[in-house]
């Protein structure tokens, strides 16, 4: 199929594609637009920008394509009134859905992140940062809705994101971190039952 | 002052400050022996032997001596009894006073511990692993005290560390994560609040 015939639905998803490989091989810092077109089978760079206005947005599409957690916090209006703990639970399963590649990504990002200050904040508004916002807003509702405490939405955000973190980080990175076999679904359940209870409405 | 006049304390102390800065230049993976024992102005590498078995134990005293956590675990017994808001606070309070020199010598030993297996190990077993099974005595032994209801301390200890997370990382490597301005000292103290709530005793 020529070029010109690909659908641009089609086109965009090829670049993130590419992108992920490339991102994947050289962080966030080392690849190029150049570089990304070429693994995309692309002639021009420019066309890349048509779709993408920078490496940056580009980087934030391949996290919210990829990264299931930024996946679903995406699609805000869907879960916002769900009842906590179905939100928080299903919240929970997308951020432990990390797949084989997407631990790759994290890995090179993670580490040029804490290296180098403008790759922390691309890192940061591409993932984690969304996934906070989100949490933020989700709690304010909840608080709205009488169904939590009120409370300060920025430390219940780091709060529930952060109670999943040492599981995560074990299964991803840190092995020996989770050797005593507290498995994500135990964690997951340990974790929004406490988070709730600490913050249910005074009785 | 000679070599063979240094008090064996200050050796060791010497030891570990010239093996904090080459691990802070060199990462776990790059840094030697030899260049540790050239930075501590000793001639012969075989003296850092007669102090510690190897380079792993040596990595896990530089952090047990440096990073003000790893310290404050360090001496269970002090803190096992204490009523849990005060030692979570106290345990939060050293979580958060990492340095600056901390700092890089965490940023290295991340990014390496990310990608490479057996720094990830030594990485664990020197920081985050003693934190993580001194949380998880304590919590045992609040609970057999009745301070805090039966749960699984394996989620409990990771809850907690985990909570600070997001706040300690926004502070060293993310600037981002951070800027809607919660302070550390209001963090911790709505993480203690919302933790302890989440595990009171059945009333």
């Amino acid at each position: 199929m020529s070029e010109q015939y690909v659908e641009e639905g089609d086109r965009r998803r090829e670049i993130i594609e590419a992108a992920l490989r490339v991102f994947s091989e050289r962080g966030f810092g080392g690849a190029t637009i150049k570089e990304i077109a070429r693994e995309a089978g692309i002639r021009s760079p420019a066309l890349i920008y048509w779709y993408f206005k920078d490496k940056r947005a580009l980087f934030q599409e391949v996290l919210g394509a990829k990264v299931p957690v930024v996946r679903a916090v995406a699609d805000l209006a869907r879960v916002m009134d769900l009842p906590p703990e179905e939100a928080l639970t299903k919240l929970g399963r997308a951020y432990f859905a990390f797949e084989r590649m997407d631990a790759r990504v994290l890995r090179l990002v993670i580490g040029e992140a804490i290296r180098r200050p403008e790759v922390a904040e691309a890192f940061v508004r591409a993932g984690p940062g969304r996934v906070l916002e989100f949490l933020k807003r989700y709690l304010e509702r909840q608080i709205e809705l009488g169904r939590l405490r009120p409370h300060d939405v920025r430390s219940g955000a780091r709060m529930f994101v952060g109670m999943l973190i040492p599981q995560l980080a074990g299964k991803l990175f840190f092995p020996a971190m989770v050797e005593d076999g507290l498995t994500d679904e135990e964690h997951l359940r340990n974790a929004v039952e406490t988070f709730l209870r600490g913050l249910a409405p005074e009785s």
